[in-house]
C-alpha cells in the first residue's frame, strides 16, 4: 500500500510508480494518466456530484493561459497537485484546491515549428517523480514534478521535416510511449518508447513498414517514404496482455490515393504492440487506402464484453463504431454511428464495402462524414454503470477535391483539399451508444460539430462542451441536460474529475482558461 | 419619462439621450457611462448583493477575448445589452443575462500603432443609439449600437507621430469628448469634442498652450512642441456648472526637466473646461515641472462637501490626496495617502514644497512614489453612504535616472528611465479615505501593487482585484474581506454592477476574460 499523503505540504514528494497507474481505479480522487486509467474509459468513480445536486455546480477557480492557440490539455492530478500542459509546449503545476500556480516550465521554441493545426499540446504523463511532455519542435522532455526543472530533453524527430509532438505521452512500466504528428507534411509515422530514467529510445514502431517488412507491399513504389500514418492521440494499455493500443492517422498525401496504390498499412488502423519490444502483435485497418483524411487517431477504449471477453472499442472518424477482440484484433462488430455515404457497410472481417463515386475528384465529390470525421481526436467516455459509450458526434459533409501532390521536406503535402457544402450548416450531438451493439440509446443535439471530449462519472453524469463555449452535464442514462455554464471560449479539450481535500471537482480547459468546478 | 423596456427583444432599440446619462442615478440597473454617472463616483445604488450574502456570489457567465493585451474595459449596460471594448480596438455587444455575443466590431489596424504600454482600450461611451470608441491608430468611431456598423470614422490625430486613443470617451449633450495618449512619444496633448451626429470636431483644448496663449511661458524655448500632457483617462462632468473635468499627464520628455524649464502647464493638472467651447475655466496643477512620470490621469470624482459645496477629489499619482472647489479650482485640502519622499507637504495653495535631492540623476535617485505612482489610471470609488473614498494604493519606489532625450517623431521620447529597488518587494493596499480629511479609515493589504480599479455599492461592499487574479469584495465600512474568486488572470480593469431581469450582477475584466457574477 502506498502511504496516504494527506497534507498538501507533502504533495511535493508525490511518486507515481507504474503500479499506481496500473491500479488507478483504487485512487478515484487522482487522475494519474491521460484517460485516468490504462483502459481509456475516461470514467471517474467519483459520485459526490450527481443529477440531484449538479445544478449547484459552479466555477471555484480558474487559471488563464497567455497563448491564443487551442487549449487542449487534460490535467493530471496527483495528491493535491494538478499538472497541465499549455500551448505551445509549456507545463504548469497548480494547487488543486485554489488553482494557485506552484511552478511553470516555459519552453523556448524555434520560430518555425511545423504544425498543421495549431501549436497545441494535449497533456502529460507521469512516472515516479517525473513528468513527460512533448513539444511542437518534436522533442520529448522529462521534468522534475517538484520543480519543473528539465531532467532530460530528447529529440524525437527533426521538426524541420514536419514532425511535432502534440500528444500526451503514455507511461508504461519503465517506459514513456509517445506518438508523432506531421501527417500533413509527409512524414513517415512511428510510435516510440523511451526509457523514463535516461531518455534513451528503447524501441520504435514504424506505422509505415519499410522494405522487407510485412505490409510494405501495400505501398506502391516509394510512396511509403512519405506515408504519414501519424500517431498524435494517446493510446491505451492492457497490463495482462502487455499490449499497447494506439491509433494511426491517414496515409499521405491526403485526398489523392493514386500516388500510393494499395491498402497503405498501417494507416487508419489500430495497432497492438508488445510494450517491451514495440513488436506488432496485431493490427486492424478501419479505412484501407483512405482518401478522405479519416485519421484513426482515437483513444481505443478497453472494456470487458460478455463472458469477460477482452474487447477494444472505437468510434472511428469514418463514422463506423467498431468492437474488436483486443487479444487478437479480430473484428466482432461494426455499425455506423453517424451519417455516412461512403460504404455499403462492413464485411465479415470489418472491411468497408466502399460505394462507387466516393473518391475525391477535380470537380469535387460530396461525402459524409467530412474531413473532420464522424468524431475526431477528442476523447469518448464509457460508463461501466450504464454500459453506454459516449461519443461527441460531428454531422458534417465535405466536398473532396483531388490535386497533384508535390513533396518538399517540411512543407505542406496534400493531394487535394476540402470544401464545405454551400447552404448546409453542419451540426453535431452527444450520442450514447449501447456498447454491445452500437445502437443509439440517446442523443443530445449540439448547435455545431463539437471539438470537445466527454467525461463520464459514477455520479450518473456525462460532461461535455461546445464550440459556443458552453460546458454542460447530461444525465448519463437519459441524456437529459441538467446543467450548463457559459465559459466564454470554445471547449476544445477533454474534461476530467478529481478530489481535493475530499471534495469532488470537475476540470476542463475552455477558451484560454482552465476551469475547476465544484458544488458548494 | 422614458418607456421601460422590459423585454430583451426590445432592447435592440435602446436610446440613450443625454438626459438619461445626466439622470443616470435614476437607473441603478443600467451603467450608461464610464463611471456610471457624470460624477465619477463609480458607486452603484444596487444592494441585492450585501455583506450577508456575498459569500454566495459566483460566476454565472464569462466572455473570453482573443487578444493577449491587457483587458481594461469598463462595460456599459443599457436595457439588457452589455457593450464592451476589447483590445486592441474592438467592440462587442453581449446579452447581460447570458454573455451571449450579439454582434462584434473588429477594427482592421495598421501594423505599427504607437502605444507605450499595450494595445488597450478602456471603454465606450453611448449617446442616442450610437456607441463611440477610440482606436490605437488614433481614430474615433461612431458605431450603430444595434449592429456594430460604423457610422463615422474620424482621425483624431496621426498615429504615426505617436498618438493613440485608449481612453473611454465621454458623451456630454450632443458631443463626444475624447482624450489622447502618446505622452511617451512627445506628442502635444489635447482634449477634443466631436459632434456625435456628424463626427465633426467642435473644439480642441491644447493641454500644452501654444505661443500667445496663457501658460505658454511655463515652457522654455520650443519645449512646448513636444510637451505631452496626454489625456488618456476619462473625465467627469457637472451639468449645472456645464464644466468638464479632465486630468492631464506628465510633461515630455519624462525624467529630464532641464530641457523644458518652467512649470509646464497644463501637465500633471486637472483642467475644467466649458463643455460648449472647450475654453479653460480653471486649472489646478498637482505636480509642477514633473520629472517622475506622475501623470495626473485619474477620474476626478465630484462630490458634495459640507454645506453642499461642490468639490472635486483626486488621489493623485504623486501620492497626495486633494480636495478642490470644483466651481473655482481653489485648493481646499491635500494630504499624503501613500508613501512619499519627495515633498515636505503642500502649501496653502496646494503647491508641493519639494524636498532637495529628489530629482533624477545619472547615478539614480530613489523616490517614493515610483513611476507608477501612489495610484494609477484605474478608477477609485466613493460611497455617499460611508462618505469614504476608496483607492487602490501602490507602495513602490523607483530609482530615477536621467539621460539626454532626443526627439524623433513617432519614436519613444524619454529623458531617462526608472529602475526598481534591489531587494525591496513593492506592495499595495486598498485604502478607505475619509473624504473630508483624507485620513485612512481602513486599509486592506495586497500582495503586490494593484492595477485594478474599485467599485462601491449600496450593498455596503467594495469590489477590487489583484495582479494575482483574485477578484474580491470588502466590507465598505470596515475593509473586512468577505469574498474572493480566483479568476486566473490579472485584474487590470474597473468593476461595475448592473441588473438583468431584476437580478444584480457584478462584472469585471480579468486576464483575457470578462466575468459576470451573481448570487443564485
Amino acid at each position: 500500500m502506498r502511504p496516504v499523503l494527506a497534507l498538501i505540504g507533502m504533495a511535493c514528494c508525490a511518486q507515481v510508480p507504474y503500479d499506481r497507474i496500473r491500479q488507478a481505479d483504487a485512487e478515484p480522487g487522482n487522475w494519474l494518466t491521460y484517460s485516468r486509467t490504462y483502459s481509456g474509459q475516461r470514467h471517474s468513480p467519483l459520485k459526490q456530484i450527481t443529477a440531484a445536486n449538479v445544478h449547484r455546480l459552479k466555477p471555484v477557480w480558474m487559471y488563464q493561459v497567455n497563448d491564443l492557440a487551442q487549449f487542449e490539455t487534460t490535467p493530471l492530478v496527483v495528491d493535491g497537485i494538478m499538472f497541465i500542459s499549455e500551448p505551445p509546449s509549456n507545463v504548469t503545476a497548480l494547487e488543486t484546491r485554489s488553482g494557485r500556480p506552484l511552478w511553470a516550465y516555459r519552453r523556448s521554441l524555434p520560430p518555425d515549428p511545423r504544425v498543421c493545426c495549431g501549436q497545441v499540446n494535449r497533456g502529460l504523463t507521469m512516472l515516479g517523480d517525473r513528468l513527460f511532455v512533448g513539444t511542437v519542435d518534436a522533442h520529448l522532455l522529462a521534468l522534475d514534478s517538484k520543480t519543473g526543472r528539465v531532467i532530460w530533453d530528447m529529440e524525437v524527430a527533426d521538426y524541420r521535416s514536419g514532425h511535432s509532438v502534440t500528444v500526451a505521452p503514455l507511461a508504461v512500466k519503465d517506459k514513456v510511449i509517445v506518438g508523432i504528428a506531421g501527417g500533413e507534411y509527409g512524414i513517415r509515422g512511428f510510435i516510440d518508447a523511451y526509457d523514463a530514467k535516461t531518455g534513451r529510445r528503447v524501441w520504435r514502431f514504424w506505422t509505415v513498414p519499410g522494405p522487407g517488412e510485412p505490409g510494405h507491399e501495400t505501398w506502391a513504389g516509394d510512396s511509403w517514404k512519405t506515408g504519414s500514418a501519424a500517431t498524435w492521440v494517446t493510446g491505451t494499455y492492457d497490463p495482462e496482455l502487455n499490449l499497447v493500443y494506439w491509433g494511426t492517422g491517414n496515409p499521405g498525401p491526403d485526398y489523392n490515393g493514386d500516388v500510393r496504390q494499395g491498402d497503405n498499412l498501417y494507416s487508419c488502423s489500430l495497432v497492438a504492440l508488445d510494450a517491451e519490444t514495440g513488436k506488432l502483435k496485431w493490427h486492424f485497418q478501419f479505412t484501407p487506402h483512405d482518401t478522405h483524411d479519416w485519421d484513426s487517431n482515437h483513444v481505443p477504449v478497453l472494456i470487458d464484453g460478455a463472458g469477460g471477453r477482452k474487447l477494444v472499442i472505437v468510434a472511428n472518424r469514418n463514422s463506423f463504431y467498431y468492437v474488436l477482440d483486443r487479444a487478437t484484433g479480430k473484428f466482432v462488430r461494426g455499425v455506423p454511428y453517424a451519417r455516412q455515404t461512403w460504404a455499403k457497410g462492413l464485411d465479415d472481417n470489418g472491411r468497408p464495402m466502399v460505394l462507387p463515386n466516393t473518391e475525391p475528384t477535380l470537380q469535387g465529390t460530396l461525402v459524409y462524414p467530412g474531413l473532420h470525421g464522424g468524431t475526431n481526436w477528442y476523447s469518448p467516455a464509457y460508463s461501466p454503470d450504464t454500459r453506454l459509450f459516449y461519443v461527441a458526434v460531428r454531422e458534417e459533409g465535405t466536398v473532396y477535391h483531388v490535386a497533384t501532390p508535390q513533396y518538399r521536406p517540411g512543407r505542406y503535402f496534400a493531394g487535394g483539399g476540402p470544401r464545405g457544402i454551400p447552404g448546409v450548416e453542419p451540426g453535431g450531438s452527444v450520442k450514447a451508444l449501447r456498447v454491445e451493439t452500437g445502437e443509439t440509446a440517446w442523443e443530445f443535439p449540439l448547435h455545431s460539430p463539437p471539438w470537445a471530449g466527454l467525461l463520464s462519472t459514477a455520479g450518473g453524469l456525462v460532461y461535455g462542451g461546445t464550440n459556443e463555449g458552453i460546458f454542460f452535464a447530461l444525465d448519463a442514462s437519459s441524456g437529459k441536460p441538467l446543467w450548463r455554464f457559459p465559459t466564454g471560449g470554445p471547449v476544445l479539450a477533454n474534461p476530467m474529475s478529481y478530489t481535493s481535500e475530499g471534495k469532488q471537482y470537475v476540470a476542463v480547459a475552455a477558451g484560454h482558461a482552465l476551469f475547476a468546478f465544484a458544488v458548494d
